[in-house]
């Protein structure tokens, strides 16, 4: 490879990432609801740039949401892979919350409503199935309290967004006190107090994922 | 009162009300730095309009913050005054995270970063003072955990913003539901861990009210 091919590939995959940063963004900011022209203005390209890397809005959709997903993926699959069902939970939560204060577009590629590809929506009941049956076990184990749904942990998720904060380090800190917090309010103890309705969260993604694309 | 002049004025108000509202989505979405022409095209009004009704930035500011900080006050003394502390914290996060769920522009003009007018730093200054008075005598009571700091309660009510959702009875559902596990997270137990070290969310919120204005 000359100096001169290695540094177009690398012009290529600047303008893709920009474009999927951009992409993201927008996404997280107003829902799936933005047009190709919104997503090319905002990431500075022209069209003619954008359509060649995706032909429809649809792969870009997939595209933004893919490598978050794969990260939430690696992180549910690993926690539930653990011996402890507790220690598995806090390494969920405490990993995604984490994630989500370096990456703000990541929770909302995990529950974003809206049309998805059937795919990323196989992906997401996964995702719910596996964090289900860590949470069954981790009940059945006293440690996670009996009342827990996994529609709470998707709640601290979403919560975790507006976290916010300039200062990269500022929002670390925020989001692994504010993870550690959840975490406590998720343990069994005999000082918890009945909670109100469980909020409807799960639904509503399953819902969002079952639209045909 | 005639009908038309009555009716003037309800046009007024309604004027007044619509540069409020964009203004504090605005400030919301974007923090402090919003031009008032942006504020203008927002509310779908005109420029003279908005210069009529304030003539400066900083008449803005203070009015789209005043109602919101006003409310907190109210519910932060309330609380205060409740001879069980523990009762008074929670009816705070209770009250506060449910008025966030109907505002979204609530705590936004609670920890808003940025220059307000010497009133509303002295006012917020103030409210931080009462909820540390709170919290000082409801581990004294044993009932918050001791290493409990006011930057906790502003982290829930920041991480209240992130909850959203489109249908406000989900919305509010969810506040309930988050605003019982916060309350349980910071309760004192045998069960709690070490936590990781406080954000600072207070100290932010007080070095940006003492900005000269």
């Amino acid at each position: 490879m000359t100096d001169e091919t290695s540094h177009l590939r690398s012009d290529a995959r600047e303008n893709r990432d920009r474009v999927l940063q951009a992409a993201r963004e927008l996404f997280g900011a107003r829902g799936l609801d933005v047009t190709m022209r919104d997503v090319a203005r905002h990431a500075g390209v022209g069209p003619a740039t954008l359509y060649r890397r995706f032909p429809t809005r649809q792969d870009l959709v997939d595209a933004a949401f893919e490598d978050e997903l794969e990260l939430c993926r690696s992180i549910v699959l690993e926690g539930a892979a653990l011996p402890d069902p507790w220690l598995g939970l806090r390494s969920v939560v405490e990993r995604t919350v984490e994630l989500n204060a370096r990456n703000q577009g990541f929770v909302d590629a995990l529950v974003a409503a809206g049309q998805v590809s059937d795919r990323l929506a196989r992906h997401r009941a996964e995702l719910l199935h596996a964090m289900a049956g860590l949470a069954l076990r981790a009940k059945a184990a006293g440690r996670l309290r009996p009342d827990f749904v996994v529609d709470d942990l998707l709640l601290v998720l979403l919560a975790a967004r507006g976290l916010g904060g300039d200062d990269p380090a500022e929002r670390l800190g925020a989001a692994r006190r504010f993870a550690a917090l959840a975490l406590d309010s998720f343990r069994a103890s005999a000082t918890n107090e009945r909670l109100p309705e469980p909020a409807r969260v799960v639904g509503a993604v399953l819902r969002a994922a079952a639209r045909p694309t």
